[in-house]
């Protein structure tokens, strides 16, 4: 696919990848519709397959492949929970995933991608290096490149979660999605304003990596640079395809401050009971923040991911209680 | 009430209740699966009303009260899930609770009974002290006692979680449940044998706080004094209602140790992406210690709760992290 992908290839997209992935779940919560004011509809992503949205872009990339590109294997490079989703759906095709990590990855993630089968190459926890290894291993076995957003196939994948969303739940008035690199939020835009043009759609961005909002309003992209955020799926910057499409049709980029990030994560987990990562915290912490009037509005979140390293909560829980 | 209820008394209790209580949904975990051998239906009381299973219960006993009775109030002792539980109850029957909370309750209960319009006393930290407090509210208001679990209403409402699982889930082998004061244990065995009679219900304990399982090998009750466990929910004893219906129906009490429930608990929060309270953890910490045999089974698990104290975790992901 190399043009921006419209409803027909998202829908196409979800009939590929519908054997492979979860029809997530959509939740409410009395609790925090009375703490917003709104009607909120969340996308469970965190109960996707990997854990993340991810699963349906690399499902959609994967299974997009000729059977000859497919015989050559995929390689990305991912810290984070693309390199999993990817790992997981080469093996549902059959094929190789080869996985550029920083030696500096979590214990977690390496264990995940270990575990579909992935092949990992541990590089420098740089751009240049992650990029060069990833060539380099492109040169020697001729592995396709599947980058995390940045790439239609992708892009029209994680649309799916949206397309869902707003079939299932009518009248939405506003939907929010995290932006990192931006496969989600463009995906998610075209599919929601295909469905229904009257959705307003906001990017919903950390404070301390507002790459997108700083690259919306100067009319180029203008990256971060080492970002320091908790919100750790949403460090990367806005590639040369998501750019546009965020550019020409989402409503507005929206950011929340690590405070409240952390917070909204914490509704989350008391409220709603399921797991949710900082970074699928970021829009209820916009919503949190009163900086969008929802009072009595229909508002779709989707909640990207549910990846938390839970290690020294247990570790210490261990340590205090002994039988 | 004043017997054993029947599964005609369930399916009555469930009707009375349905309007007020969340039909949770049954969430199954292909990982978890995968590890132990079966095929688990987790029944997903965290995402119960109050967070946790004792909303049914406190339902039925409040919509049981003839009006005259209503009138006068209920009072019951908590320090957990029941406090909340019956105070939001009573809130949906437009009749005052007054609930005795010992003075070291969490302030997050303490919280969620004041949220729901609860009125609370105070009290020493002693059963004694508690069943003192109690009594005086009695005398001076005549309001209605509600017992935690030695109820016959209350068993009959934790019940419907085990009724709506084995409506669902056809052929359940096993069914697992919690065991702290009983209500919950009882309930399930009597709806799941009811509709189905094959089903192996089993008991799961704290090994730090065992006393059914040596109260069932003795044949009286032999109450926990003080157990220290940190399934907070399951530190009480059985009583004289609970007790015979455990010692009749129930095929096996198992045991879980401190380390094993807390790593039940991370799997559930790592795997499934829900929170789950330490008590809602013995059930799966008894299948992972392969004390029974489940390989190739359908085996039913009811997830009872979903209140945990997340105040450390996140106040120091909040000194950690600054926008």
């Amino acid at each position: 696919m190399n043009k921006q992908p419209h409803l027909q290839d998202i829908r196409s997209a979800h009939q590929r990848i519908r054997p492979y992935i979860h029809k997530t779940p959509v939740m409410t919560c009395t609790a925090l519709n009375l703490i917003t004011g709104a009607k909120l509809f969340f996308k469970c992503e965190n109960f996707q397959k990997t854990g993340a949205f991810k699963f349906r872009g690399a499902c959609n990339a994967i299974f997009s492949l000729s059977g000859q590109e497919a015989s050559r294997g995929v390689v990305t490079h991912s810290s984070g929970n693309h390199a999993g989703a990817l790992a997981l759906a080469a093996l549902k095709r059959g094929i190789g995933a080869r996985i550029v990590m920083p030696s500096d990855a979590s214990a977690v993630k390496i264990a995940a991608v270990k575990s579909y089968g992935g092949i990992i190459t541990f590089c420098e926890p740089t751009l240049t290096s992650r990029e060069n290894a990833a060539e380099q291993i492109i040169k020697e076995t001729g592995a396709i490149l599947i980058h995390p957003s940045n790439d239609y196939r992708i892009i029209a994948g994680q649309a799916t979660a949206a397309l869902e969303l707003v079939e299932e739940i009518e009248n939405l008035d506003f939907l929010l999605a995290p932006v990192g690199g931006g496969g989600l939020l463009s995906g998610t835009v075209i599919a929601a304003k295909g469905l229904n043009p009257k959705i307003k759609v906001m990017g919903c961005e950390p404070k301390n990596a507002d790459d997108a909002y700083r690259s919306i309003k100067a009319g180029r992209i203008i990256p971060s640079e080492n970002p320091n955020t908790i919100a750790d799926g949403l460090r990367t910057s806005l590639g040369d395809k998501t750019f546009p499409i965020i550019r020409d049709l989402v409503d507005e980029i929206v950011l929340a401050t690590e405070e409240e990030i952390i917070t909204a994560m914490r509704y989350i987990f008391e409220r709603m009971k399921i797991v949710a990562e900082p970074s699928a915290a970021v829009p209820l912490a916009v919503l949190l923040s009163n900086q969008i009037n929802v009072t009595d509005k229909n508002v779709g979140i989707i909640i990207s991911g549910g990846n938390v390293d839970f290690s020294k909560f247990f570790e210490e829980m261990l340590k205090e209680n002994k039988s």
